[in-house]
Formats: C-alpha cells, structure tokens, sequence
C-alpha cells in the first residue's frame, strides 16, 4: 500500500520531487529558462527570483513553490512527512503561546502521555477504532528483535489517556478534569500527502476533559470552538464558519464534532479547520469512568453516573490554510500577528559612490530605526547583506512574506521619513507609504494591526462571495464547478449525503492523474450545519436539495469539494 | 526481547504493578496495616497518609510511592512508557521557557522534523548506528499493510536533520546554522525502565547547529554546557560536576562529549544529566556538508571544508534526579524556581464553632494574602477544601513537595502575621517561622530564594562529600561500597577502562533479582574527566590506578557505579 501511495502522482506534492535540492534563490537564475511555461501567465519579476508560475494557473506547483522558497517546509525523505523550518514552526510556536492561555483561564493543565498505545486500548471503543484502524501506524520492532505485541503509534490520544481518567476520577469532587498535550500524531493515510493540509505526522494540541453533566461539557465544547475560530480568524486572518458535523462527518465515537469550516479560495474548496467534539459517555462507559451521582447520594442512594468526555485538536494543518488563502505570486503573504519577523528594514540608496562616513551615518541611522521599534514590541530585522542589489532583497523578503518593508536611504534621511511598503496590497502604488521617523513607534504598530484586519476583511468577503445560498438542485453542480461551496436544505440523511457527494460527482472525464486536476470531478460532501442558519426552511414543507430524496429538509446544510 | 525485558523483576518499577489503581490518599488509610513493613523504620505521620517506606530503606520502593502519590508519573500498560503528570510537565515547561531563552540569544532557531527516520538515512555515520542499532524501534506497519520500507522512530535526529543540513548550507555565508526541536525520542531499551531516568520514550531537546570553524564550535559546546548546568543548579538545585567523556562513554559519532555528572546519595551512584557534543566533521563528511572555504577562495583557490558540527540534550530525565536528589521521607521536595505552585495557603482553625461571620471574615484574609502574593508574581494557590483537616492537608502538599506552607487561623490573625513552614527541612523547629501580613510581598519571595539556595548548597556539599579523591586501589572498591563516586589518576585507555570496570565489580554475592540490589555489585564505570582537576598528577610519573594498568596517568577521572 505504501508502494501503491508512493505511485500515485500527486501534482502537490509529487513523490519524485522529492527530496530534491532546494535551490538558494541566487541560483534560481540560470535555472530559470529551463522550463517552459505554456499558456502560462508571466509572473512580474519571476525572471529576477522567486515564484515562476501563478497561483491561478497551477496552485499545486505554486504552494510547492511558495512553502519551499518561502522557507516553511523542506522535503523529506519518508513519503508524507515534512520539515517544518524555523518560519513555519514559529507560527506555530505564536498560536500555542495564545491557545495556551486561554485554556488556562478554564484551569486546563498541560501534560503528556506516551506515543504508544496498546493493541487492547486502542480496541476498546469500536467506532473509535473502526474510523482510525486504516492509517493507525505499528511498531513491531525493537532493535533486532520482534515484540511480542506491536503497538500502535497515536493517531489521537482517547485510547491513551482514558485509562488514566477511570484511575484518576475516582469522585465527582475529582470532576472536571481537564488535560491537554501539545504533541506529534501519526496517521498514515494513503491518500495524496500536501504539506501542512494532509502528512503522515503532524503536531497538535488535544484536550480532553471530564465532566459531571452534559451541559457543562456542552459549553466547554463551544468556548474552544470559538477560541479555534479566533485562531483562524484574528491570528491567521482566515475566516471560519462554525457549525455541526453531520453523522456521516463526525468524530468517530462522538457523541457531536463541531467544526469550524475553512475555504481556499483558488480550488472553491472547503477545508476542515478545527473540530471540538462532545464524547458523550461513548468512552467513559468503555473505560468505566464513573463517579457517584452526587444528587442520588444526597437521597441516600448509591447510582453511578459516567461523566461526559470532550476532546479537541487544533493542528499545523492551520498554517497550511493561511499560505493558501493569503499567498500570491510573489510568495508567502503572513499576517502580521504570527509572523516571526513583522517588519524588515532595508537600506537603500548605497552605492559605489557612497562614503564610507555617509554609510555610516546612514547604517547608524538604521539602527535607530530598529531599536525604536523593538523597544515598542514590534519583531523586526534588518537586511545589512552586501551584494544583494535592494531590488533583489525586496524580492527575496517578499517571497517570505515579511509584512511590512521599510526603506531607508540618504533621500528618506534627507525629509525625516521612512519608506513603507505593505506585503498584502498587490500594486505598487497602494502598498507604498511614507511614515516620519519621528512617527514611527506609534505608526508602525497601527500599520501592522490595519495590515492584519485588512488581511481578514479582504479573505472573508471572498469566502461570503463564495458561500452560494442553493435551494434548486439544478443549480447545485454549476456552483461547485464556479469554485463556490453551496449552503443548502437538507435533510441530514447519512444515505442521503452519501447520494448528493455521488450525484454532484462527474465521472465521465477529466484528467484523474494528479488531485487538483480531479478535484472538478470530485462530489460535494457536507461541510458541516451552520450554526448561524438563514430563514426560509419551513419544517414539514421546504423539501431537501436532493432530488431522489423525499424527505424534508431539516437545516441548511454546507457541502462542498472538500480536503 | 520484549518478552524477556517483560520478564526482568525490577523492584523500581515492576511490570506487574502497572497500571495499578492509584488510590487516592483519603483511600489510602484502610490499606495502611496489610504490608508488614519488617525492620524498616517506621515513617512519622505515616499512618495519616503518604509514603509508607523510608528512602534509606527502600530506594525502589520509595521513589515509586514518591512520584506516584506527588502525581509526577502515572503508571502505562506499554512497559517502559510513563504519564508525565501536570505537576511533572509544569517542571519539564519551565525547564523548557529558560533554556529556549538562553538559546534564542545566540540565534538558535527552533524547528521540527519528522519523527520517522528512514533505515538509508539512519546508517550513513557507522559509528553512530552501531551506537543506536538494538535500541531502535521500527514501523513496519500502516493501517493493515506491510510497509515496503520499514522506518525508524528517531532514538535522535542526526541523521534526520543533516540532509538538509547538506541542502540548506552552499556557502559559508549560511553559516552557521544552529536548530533546534523540543520533541520526543524513542530508545527501545531492555534494561530495567526507570520512570524519569530510564524510559523507552522521553522529552528532550536536541540542539544541532554547524559552524565554519573547530574553534567556533568548540565555544557553543562550552556555552550550552554551562547552560545545561544552569538548568541543574540554579532551577532544580541539583549539584552536577562538568567534564569531558573518555573515549568509551563518547556519544557516538561524536569527536569529543562534554557532560555534566549528577549523583543520587542515596545509592552512591553517578548519573550522566545532559551532554553537549562536538560532531566534528564525521556527519559532515557522511552527509557532504561542504562550503568553500573562504580564505582559500580569497587566495584563489576553491578548497571545500566539511562544516564542524554540534548537538547537544537535555532531557526529562532531569525532573527525576532532582526526585531523587531532594525527596525526603514525606515525598517530594520541589525547588522553588520550577515548583508549578511555589506557596500553598492552608486556612486552619475553623472550627464546628466557628460562626459563619467568623468564617467569612477568616476567609476574605486569606484571599487578600493569596492576591498579595499572586501580585508579585508568586504561584500561589489557596486549599479550601471542605471535609479534610489541616493536619491531613498538610501531609497532602508536603507529599506533592509544595516548597512553602501558609497557615493562616483566628490566631494569626489577631497577631497580624502568617505561619510558614519550609518543606525542605526536616524538623518542625528549623522549618516554622512567622511573617508579618504586611510584610508578605517582600518576606515571602525572599523566603523562596532561600529555600531555592539551601536546597542547593546541602545538595551540594553532600555531593562533595561523597566525590573521594583516591589514588590506592585498596581503597577503590570500599569507597564505591561507601556510596561514594571516586576521583582516581586514570591513563584514559579504552582498555584499562573496560577493566577497571570489571574489577571493580562484586561477583561472588549479593541480591541479583532488582537492579538496586545488584548496585553493589556493579562495577565503576568512568563518568567524566572533570573540567576542574585538582593537582597531584605527574606526567610522565604518576601511575594509573588500575593495578594491572602499566601507563600512567593523563588526568583525575570521576569514575563510579552509575545509572
């Protein structure tokens, strides 16, 4: 199977591509001619660095060409895994510092358990096990030896820590009881890896949580649910909707997944961001966690009552969804809340006719320009590199997608002024500014917050634009294939569902070589039931999207091409 | 193996006696009399609650009584893998905060790479696998498929790490490169697992960086052993000796290990605490590490170098030495400094007659001490639990190490002052004092700063105490069965060493059935050549003190009975 995986082309993340030389963008240069690019649209300032095909043309060579130059991942050589490079990690590092403290505020304490899980743990919820059997990976080595049971490496951690709640929780007063890891998981899928979206190992974190009575599990389960779409949303700048998981979608052996929703704009496709599942007592009563119902106690009788479990999991996959929304054709594009360096300075205006005393004074300049803004918070580096024209380095901290670039030369010192540049405005002229030196430690940082709402604004109203309100089905297939997910009634069937992913897929042609190219063929699943729904379902009347369907439709419901 | 690994009785942690039901203290009392403690001493307040063996009697026992009721560990029906607690991982998290900043000023940038190594990648550096072989875990499963190509579980990442060492380093201007990653590894040992000290998986972090020049490398070695020392003696107040690895001790592939060398009084025994390795140029030739090499390039040649490079670990390990380093005879005793909570509050003198009124007024106090406290940045929590007595709160956070107690009653009260009591000493007398509530703010930090230096200074001067300075070898073995790790002029011979060992060791006798009883029949192996080297040592005259040895000495070795 893993021989049959590594077969599969995948234009994304192609296996022979890997692990190749990623080459330093200096030697980009002589390569560049090399390959053809037909019908292609011409990237402006491809010829001088970075990224040679557009984003619109082929997004699977573009994000291979964007994470890779943008320095977030570099290829591996196990099929499915990636290096997450220090760019990439400290995004990561930026969300579990804010997660982290939130999670605090709900007295959730950190701690870790094993990566192996035992064969009879991992059994012992069925449904848990049925969802997870096919990717679960087995040790069954050790040195030279076989062991006399293989274990299976995580693929999440119910199995693990359920054990340690029925030791732990021995009294309600022992309730709630709330864990959390920040850990690598494996799945080992067969389906077509893509960097951050879809590896065989990634990190996340995974709570889970113990409680008395389903109501306060219940609101446990929305507050991370809205802490994952502040994630997306005021971090990454990536807009969300949150809902429901339908049955066919949920976790397996919850009781409810509640999700939060994602959108890639350039394949119309959804993408599952985040999800926070209410248990119910499915695991509690496989692993005996039970504690005397305190009320039953009170009137002198001895009932046991299983406590309601959630578990939650935000991943790396997030960081994924934030270079496909934001990027562009010159690189990476990162908000400026997470990125490692929010602004980088560049000086300018130097040249072979420049004194050394006039650089100086420049350079010392510079500097000042640094410490100012350092000493008011903000991440910023400058580019002192010698011989890398100013043209090349703007390239090159594009690529990166630096948020914000200041220029500094003899003109600029002259009026007392910086020149700015945004990395998230396409032209020239809107992404320039001029900012006075003596402005700076207020300026910048307001620049920075306009940049990462602006960022937000501009990705939510295109996932609005995108979100198509549906209630013929004639119209159903025409909005997926104008890249749109589609907000429809339904009558939450598990068959029914499964009937609609099969009704809106084509089978008849297409290129089936490489997943994006599948992707127009590919049938719409349901994303998830909005919690915010529309009016006009009437109960009894409004009739379900599908049309060999003859049940009412209960809520709108949002299907889409998925990930 | 796994199998025979299975079998081994180990009274530290014996495979039977896990997972056991960890009762609960409250549960503890009914249990108390079934296990005839024969001729060990009993344990003061032990029949309330705690640790039911004294340290000096049953190390094995003890420690596992010590972290299982402190809540540091939880047992795991995979053998040799270990719950880290919140209380455990709270330590491991601030152990993790300091040194990441120490690191982060010389530019070492974190970043993560996959846990699967592949077998090609793995045994590039020979000396390295022979060093990793029988204790590597392997996957060679995914979901119900063979895979074609087993892969490993990184027991370290050299050789995942330094392919792309080789991509990401063309010029010496990329130079140098220093990562790191805070994950977890995996060493399929057979020898006796030891939660903390010795398990089949742990947290650490692995530094890994390249340099252009031995000299540059050399210095970051040094840098980052100091540090690992800091980590040791300032944070968890455990004394470490620093020095040099012989030869044999080495890590492998390494040109040369530093190490800083703890020890566990209550056996005698050494035990190595973190190391800091120069690589040398052995992975940089197996994986064409290579830059040109400037100066000759200026000279107009075009002479490649291989990069010198390091790495560098600290693990989990840590929390277990200072376990064992500090605990007392009523469980755990944590450092201030990396205590999750530093002071606990414990109301008393409420009593059945107390008012309601009184009640109040008693507990709005205490809340303003808990804020006070809270505000100049002590962890500090309050006990109001209902239904437990002060005395047997008090047992409850001694054994959970809580560095300082406040008592906090009507008395104390009228008198305007709090009761502390200091977990690291062992009489009542020594360990009571009274502060004054409005002195709190100042007194109580002061308070905790003395407590972190006592733990250290006694730890410190025991450790002295038991470093024996020999140069007879009459008097070798009788200071390793002193419990002492002995200082002796060594020739530093790989050979000699081997047989120090092996004289050194008691065969004709002893308790073989648990490593702790066998302690004192094992033979010394060399811990380190200490940094400092008292005088006494005459090249060329000086004999090495094994007897069948004819060299004679280098330098003083630390040898001892180790871990």
């Amino acid at each position: 199977m893993a021989e049959a995986a590594d077969k599969l082309k995948d234009l994304v993340v192609s296996e022979d591509q890997k692990p190749k030389k990623e080459k330093k963008p200096k030697e980009k240069k002589e390569k560049k001619e090399a390959k053809p690019q037909q019908q292609k649209k011409k990237i402006e300032g491809a010829a001088l660095i970075g990224i040679d095909v557009a984003k619109e043309d082929d997004l699977g060579e573009w994000y291979q060409q964007v994470i890779t130059k943008g320095q977030m991942i570099s290829y591996y050589d196990v099929a499915g895994c990636y290096i997450l490079e220090p760019a990439s990690y400290a995004i990561w590092e930026s969300i579990k510092d804010w997660f982290d403290t939130q999670i605090k505020t709900l007295k959730v304490r950190n701690a870790y358990f094993p990566i192996f899980i035992s064969a009879d743990n991992l059994q012992r919820e069925k449904e848990h096990i049925e969802g997870f059997a096919a990717e679960v990976a087995w040790v069954t080595k050790g040195g030279k030896s076989e062991l006399e049971k293989p274990v299976a490496v995580r693929p999440t951690s119910e199995t693990a820590m359920y054990p340690y709640f029925a030791r732990k929780i021995q009294s309600h007063r022992d309730l709630p009881l709330k864990l959390n890891q920040w850990n690598n998981v494996v799945r080992w899928e067969f389906k077509h890896p893509m960097p951050f979206i879809r590896s065989r190992e990634f990190l996340w974190q995974e709570g889970h949580t113990a409680h008395l009575t389903k109501e306060e599990a219940g609101a446990e389960v929305m507050q991370i649910l809205d802490w994952y779409a502040d994630v997306y949303q005021k971090l990454l700048a990536v807009p969300v909707v949150k809902g429901t998981k339908t049955e066919n979608e949920k976790f397996p052996g919850a009781d409810y997944t509640t999700t939060i929703e994602g959108f890639i704009p350039a394949t119309g496709r959804g993408i599952q961001a985040a999800t926070s599942h209410c248990l119910g007592q499915h695991f509690s009563k496989m692993f005996n966690i039970v504690v005397e119902d305190p009320a039953a106690k009170e009137a002198g009788k001895a009932d046991k009552i299983h406590v309601w479990q959630n578990s939650w999991g935000l991943t790396t996959r997030s960081i994924g969804v934030m270079i496909l929304t934001h990027g562009d054709n010159r690189g990476l594009v990162t908000p400026p809340r997470v990125a490692e360096i929010q602004v980088i300075i560049v000086p300018v205006g130097v040249t072979a006719k420049t004194t050394p005393e006039a650089k100086e004074d420049l350079y010392g300049k510079v500097k000042q320009i640094h410490d100012d803004l350092l000493s008011v918070g903000v991440r910023v580096e400058t580019d002192y590199r010698e011989g890398y024209s100013p043209g090349w380095k703007f390239n090159d901290w594009e690529m990166k997608g630096i948020p914000l670039r200041i220029e500094f030369g003899p003109k600029d010192a002259e009026k007392g002024v910086v020149t700015t540049s945004r990395r998230d405005l396409p032209s020239k002229e809107l992404a320039r500014g001029e900012t006075a030196v003596t402005d700076l430690k207020e300026a910048i940082p307001k620049l920075l917050d306009t940049i990462q709402n602006d960022m937000f604004e501009r990705a939510d109203k295109e996932y609005r634009a995108h979100r198509k309100q549906i209630t013929n089905w004639d119209d159903f297939v025409p909005a997926l294939n104008g890249k749109n997910v589609v907000l429809v009634p339904h009558c939450e069937g598990e068959k029914c569902e499964d009937q609609v992913k099969e009704l809106s897929a084509r089978k008849e042609e297409g290129d089936t070589t490489t997943e994006d190219a599948k992707a127009p063929a590919m049938g719409a699943k349901s994303l998830c039931i909005p919690f915010e729904q529309p009016e006009g379902i009437v109960k009894g009347e409004t009739k379900c999207i599908n049309p060999n369907c003859t049940a009412t439709a209960k809520a709108w419901v949002l299907f889409g091409r998925s990930y």
